[in-house]
């Protein structure tokens, strides 16, 4: 076992006989909304020793011992009204102390701009550290980490990392977005083989990772966000962590993890866990099977490791001040673990939001996962605000490439969305169009550019919370190489040897900047659009190639008017009587002209046009 | 106006200045679940004449008077206990008696094998009278009727009717079967341009038509079948009536029907009714808009309308004794109307059971119809028991005739019955691989005869009630014909004139024989398969292009495994541990073999096994 420097960043202890390799969290609040906490204390035998504390308003309540002895756990009680300061915590062998710990309890801070949540009146852009922008070519490599930036290789780190994305933050603002998903930033000391630059291979769950920053920088970063209103999403993972997490060098119990040599590796299917008719075979190979061979699968049923997983998003929280989380692999998971971390995150911060990565087959599969359904099902709920809706990608995947019929095209996105009644919320989905694991929604559309922008136009109109994936701003397409590489290009001018930079018009291609104008100008407008933030969403059947809905409040109204046939086609204005009726003309906010509504309209070919509707 | 002869079976009046066209209901009964009655009289100005009755426990409550005055609306109360026998309505025109009425009020008939409902241990055998077989010849042709039989016409009538299918219950019971839905027997007395012969155009609600019978003929066929021990289900249509109905040559109202002029056609899209988008516009073309042009479709918001179309189906099961109703069309009314219908059927009739045909795109568009969903949706409950699942039959379709994926083939099958939980009890789904509406089974299956016993035996185990499709048993494809009479071919055999018959095994071709003897087999082995009627259903991922599934109770169970590839596999028995610890042997309910389930074991090619575990 080798000692983590990062610990002597928040704690500090004298050298003893014995040491401390970790102390999880490494500090603490004052006031916060529980009293409880939870301390993990790992170093070689020190669960035979005999801890203590003194401190006003604090408690020692209870010691758990795990079978590995070079674990201790303290349950902490720090009741209401405590100062904020640093207390010795003792570790005696008899009468004699072989370690004393100072521990901090700081006090909150409580600014109204923290943890402010996300909901339909934000667009969310997602992107990777490892791939966006290298601010700082210095942490490329790190000293005692595995893996050093290597470009060349598609499927390896780049270098990117949180500077990069701070000093961009003009170019995400200026797109429109207002709120930023990182891919996750916590350490990754994976071997380069596996290549865990995307971040989803924690090696230690209270450290960002070195090569992308530090903690400080994160939390920097988001107030940095917060300073020019937008808001932050962490991305965290509870399904999992990398083989090379320190828990796995030293296993805290044998049932830290699940067992790969019986459950293998999972079947992949969410959709067992809102099944009533999955056989525990299916269910045990979901929930315990590891995702891949490098992924240890954890057991939250172990209560200790449950407590320090929903601590430890309460510690990023509170420390870094995000604004949401997007809980990776959701449906992998025990439910009822999941719906406990979700309940102590979202009772302790109120205005909190979380997304949950639902990746399932059909709608009554997704909606399992949001919060409320409990009239329809197993009596589960999962108490989850909001879920990743892929319905609405595979749906609009095939309408935008599918020859229109019945059940085929558009009519794609009138099915998808005529279940809506299965969601206890739908406007608290996610919506988007691609994401880090999918292919490229430009290459997705044959790299059709009339495609792209109907896509992009249906997300910024449709119900939820519209997500973006970096670099669609530029009609971005797959790069022709083999492995998830293919769809996490970098972006050019992000690194300081690029020959040139998407990140100013001069920068871009002529076809980049017709792609950015475009998402800009539609992100921006859809900013103020109320009716597409609060408003109601009345779709009319599909025809003749057409499909057409209002978003409308009682004073605003917005039609959309998705048309995939090759030429101009004209609108039958009394079939939309019903809203149209309160209204003259339509501006259309792709390029400002203007229709009368009070009569028969016309729309071009191949677009969806977006109509702000004018008394 | 003609006087249709008809009325004469149920009533008399002697002959005044005036006289009566109809009278509905024809007759009722005493102690009946409610105390009222809405007798409808038509006849020439009758609604300017004064009713009245005297007869102990029967009061006139009040006369509703329609636009037309050629209608009158009598509300009768009859008290409990009030004695059978008939009694005189009679209508004055001051002090001057015009008409006399006789209406009866017969004693119910309560026996016990009446109104018995149907489940999941029932199997269904779906026919059209017109095309099954002709047992009287006579009724061919009726003087005063528009359409005469053709046989040579694909698409228009072909004389079969209900003494056919009496003559030949024996072969339906010989295959297994349990209940019979004949499609609708209703008068269809319509031009013969439009070819009613399928039942849905009904031109009187209360007779049988004459072609296929009376309604005594009807009554017998339903007590023939109680005393073969088999159900019968009734075909009714609340949404509509033929062009021809008496009705549409003297309209009551102007609200009784929908306006064509102002609706057109139905949009077909039952989806609309649980969209929480949807239009108005949509929703009133749904239900306000025809089925065709030959089929006005009823307004049941006029409440002498829909409380004369629930009299009637009341009226038709106190009479015959039919066991469920097949309700047509079931997503095309108003769903409060049908609520309140369904309501009043089965809190009158207890045991009875009713399908509705909810043909619609998803899973989550047919289970909104299913009662008890309040919990899920706009606050709308069906009250509806069962559906008809088109979901299985879109997912069988598929499953075996595309290749084996994630997504595809099988893995149909899987996710199909995977949101389960989005209905309020599945196993009351009625379940079918094709109906009269669909392209045969075996068309379907590209005339393959191993596909159609995989899909047979299918549907023999899953859950809910499976209903079968007359000439299904001789694998019967669709006819080379134009129309729809390519799925209703008339059994051969049926007919006087016919050459060979199927009816029996020596009149049935190699083919044929080959298919009723797996499917009587199957059926037959259905009917005693208690953990197939009650039996829980666990099912398993699929994997390598098989899927297996075990329906069981405490004390039995069924192994299905569909192995769709085109050679035998090999299954690991200890995927399926959790259910086979408990079982030695399976018996191969297909040809009788026996296979060791303690250790892996071997299923042939394209064929669906089942197994009968034994311990």
């Amino acid at each position: 076992m080798k000692k983590l420097p990062f610990i002597l960043l928040f704690t500090s202890f004298h050298l003893f006989a014995q040491e401390i390799e970790h102390i999880d969290p490494p500090f603490w609040w004052t006031e916060m909304p529980t009293e409880e906490l939870q301390i993990m204390l790992h170093g070689e035998e020190i669960g035979d020793l005999e801890p203590s504390l003194e401190y006003a308003g604090v408690s020692l309540e209870s010691i758990e011992k795990l079978p590995n002895r070079n674990y201790l756990v303290l349950n902490l009680k720090i009741a209401k009204q405590t100062k904020p300061g640093t207390f010795k915590i003792a570790l005696k062998n008899g009468k004699s102390t072989q370690l004393a710990i100072d521990y901090e309890l700081k006090s909150r801070t409580l600014d109204s701009n923290r943890n402010m949540g996300f909901d339909a009146s934000d667009v969310i852009y997602l992107l990777m550290p490892d791939r966006f922008a290298n601010g700082d070519p210095s942490n490329d490599t790190i000293e005692g980490m595995f893996e050093a930036a290597d470009r060349s290789n598609p499927n390896g780190r780049h270098g990117g990392d949180i500077k990069g994305v701070l000093d961009n933050l003009d170019y995400i603002k200026d797109l429109g977005m207002t709120a930023v998903w990182l891919t996750p930033t916590f350490e990754n000391d994976m071997k380069p083989s596996y290549g865990a630059y995307h971040g989803y291979a924690a090696t230690d769950l209270y450290k960002v990772d070195r090569r992308f920053g530090s903690n400080e920088e994160f939390k920097a970063f988001v107030e940095k966000c917060h300073g020019m209103d937008m808001k932050v999403i962490m991305d965290m993972i509870h399904n999992h962590v990398g083989d090379q997490h320190w828990w796995m060098k030293d296993l805290p119990s044998d049932d830290w993890f699940h067992d790969i040599e019986e459950y293998g590796t999972t079947n992949f299917r969410g959709e067992v866990q809102s099944d009533p008719y999955a056989s525990q075979y299916d269910l045990d190979k979901l929930q315990k099977g590891w995702f891949v061979a490098e992924m240890p699968d954890l057991n939250q049923r172990n209560p200790i490791l449950a407590k320090y997983l929903i601590q430890n998003s309460i510690w990023w929280i509170e420390y870094s001040g995000v604004d949401g989380i997007r809980m990776d692999t959701y449906v992998y998971p025990y439910k009822d673990y999941l719906a406990d971390w979700v309940s102590e995150v979202m009772t302790s911060y109120p205005n909190f939001n979380i997304v949950g990565e639902a990746w399932v087959e059909k709608v009554g599969h997704e909606a399992y996962w949001q919060e409320d359904m409990e009239g329809q099902d197993d009596g589960y709920d999962s108490q989850l605000p909001s879920v990743t809706d892929f319905q609405i990608m595979f749906a609009l995947d095939q309408a935008l490439t599918e020859d229109f019929g019945w059940k085929n095209g558009l009519s794609k996105l009138y099915y998808a969305i005529s279940q809506d009644r299965l969601y206890s919320d739908p406007m608290k989905n996610v919506v988007f169009i691609d994401n880090h694991d999918t292919e490229r929604f430009f290459t997705k559309m044959g790299e059709d550019p009339d495609l792209f922008k109907m896509g992009y136009a249906y997300l910024m109109t449709i119900r939820g919370i519209p997500q973006v994936y970096y670099g669609i701003e530029l009609m971005l397409a797959n790069d022709p190489v083999s492995g998830d590489g293919r769809k996490r290009a970098d972006m050019i001018g992000g690194w300081p040897e690029d020959k040139r930079s998407v990140f100013t018009r001069e920068g871009r291609t002529k076809k980049e900047n017709e792609a950015f104008d475009y998402v800009k100008k539609l992100t921006n407008w859809r900013k103020g659009a109320e009716a597409i933030h609060k408003g109601k969403l009345t779709h009319f059947i599909p025809e003749n190639n057409t499909y057409v809905y209002f978003r409308h409040t009682e004073d605003e109204a917005v039609m959309v008017v998705m048309n995939q046939n090759e030429k101009e086609v004209e609108m039958n204005r009394d079939r939309f009587a019903e809203i149209l009726n309160d209204y003259k003309k339509g501006l259309n906010v792709g390029d400002g002209s203007t229709i009368d509504v009070t009569t028969n309209f016309k729309v071009g070919p191949k677009q969806t046009a977006i109509f702000e509707l004018k008394k």
